[in-house]
């Protein structure tokens, strides 16, 4: 894949704030290492990385015009949260913008929130370097770092258990993917 | 509904252990009781209360056979924990054993454990009542007890979230469905 990730960047950075901006090459540079470490491809994970949260600022009205125009995005995602919704129509926007067409990258944007059932390797590097990227700070966050280190299955196991319990803590939805992604990274029938 | 409740006892007395009798005697008390509270039948709610429990005993693998024969059932029951067999297979032991053919009393046994989407009032009822019936003893119990008088769909949330956060404390899956139960009691699509 031939890119060139200084004109990615530039063009994030008329997208998204300072704040947004710097998390998402804390989340490119993460997704690097990870990828590295267990075998992805570091530069899709890079361009992941950078892309994820392209169209977070979007207002919700144009994300959900997209997510009912784009069929392939799952439907049932209007049902709940609109946090939900930029990772999907980023997932679609790339390709129209950047004609980036990596079927791998594309969907490691689009799952990067919610996660889904059988989640290829630089989905999973992708999503979990959005929970611990270095600029990330929350309770629990320097635990999964370091399980990052060792086992990837069981470091995003460990982020999206913290995500169910959040949501069950302020009494919001829970994607029910997320559930099935979750379940995915748990052993057995159990 | 003409059903003579003694002679349910007295075969369900065969079929579990001493300490789940009393169990699902206390369900069936407290069923009844929430039923007359928030306007269900009482009395159908004491028959699912007996009987909800009635397969707990069974070998899995007779459990398991009964699932796939009953394509009625979900059959992705199969890929969870076996603690969600015994309801959806009982729901359709006392059709052939009892000849008891009413829908609502035959899906509040289907659902006790898992809850679903849109559950019945009679369902909520069943599945509340396993719950928070006398001999129940964990965490929280009276917490969800004292909403139980005042707040029934809050009072099931309490439940299902209590369940999953002790599947998620014991690194065990988590049933969709049950999310899905959890979620219709949450308002809004936050």
């Amino acid at each position: 894949m031939k890119i060139d990730l200084e004109y990615l960047k530039a063009e994030l950075n008329k997208e998204v704030t300072e704040h947004r901006y710097i998390h998402s090459l804390g989340v490119a540079d993460t997704a690097k290492q990870l990828a590295a470490r267990y075998g992805a491809d570091p530069l899709k994970a890079e361009i992941a990385g950078i892309l994820h949260d392209f169209t977070k600022f979007w207002p919700k009205e144009k994300l959900a015009q997209y997510i009912r125009q784009y069929q392939e995005l799952a439907q049932d995602l209007l049902d709940y949260n609109a946090e939900l919704w930029h990772g999907p129509v980023a997932s679609i926007v790339i390709q129209e913008r950047f004609a980036i067409h990596d079927e791998e990258v594309i969907m490691a944007i689009r799952y990067h929130t919610s996660g889904r059932e059988q989640m290829s390797l630089l989905e999973k590097v992708v999503c979990l370097a959005d929970y611990i990227e270095p600029s990330r700070q929350f309770p629990g966050v320097e635990e999964i770092r370091e399980m990052a280190k060792s086992n990837l299955d069981e470091a995003l196991r460990m982020a999206f258990d913290g995500t169910i319990q959040l949501l069950i803590k302020k009494k919001m939805k829970i994607y029910p993917l997320t559930v099935k992604a979750r379940n995915d990274l748990v052993g057995g029938n159990d």
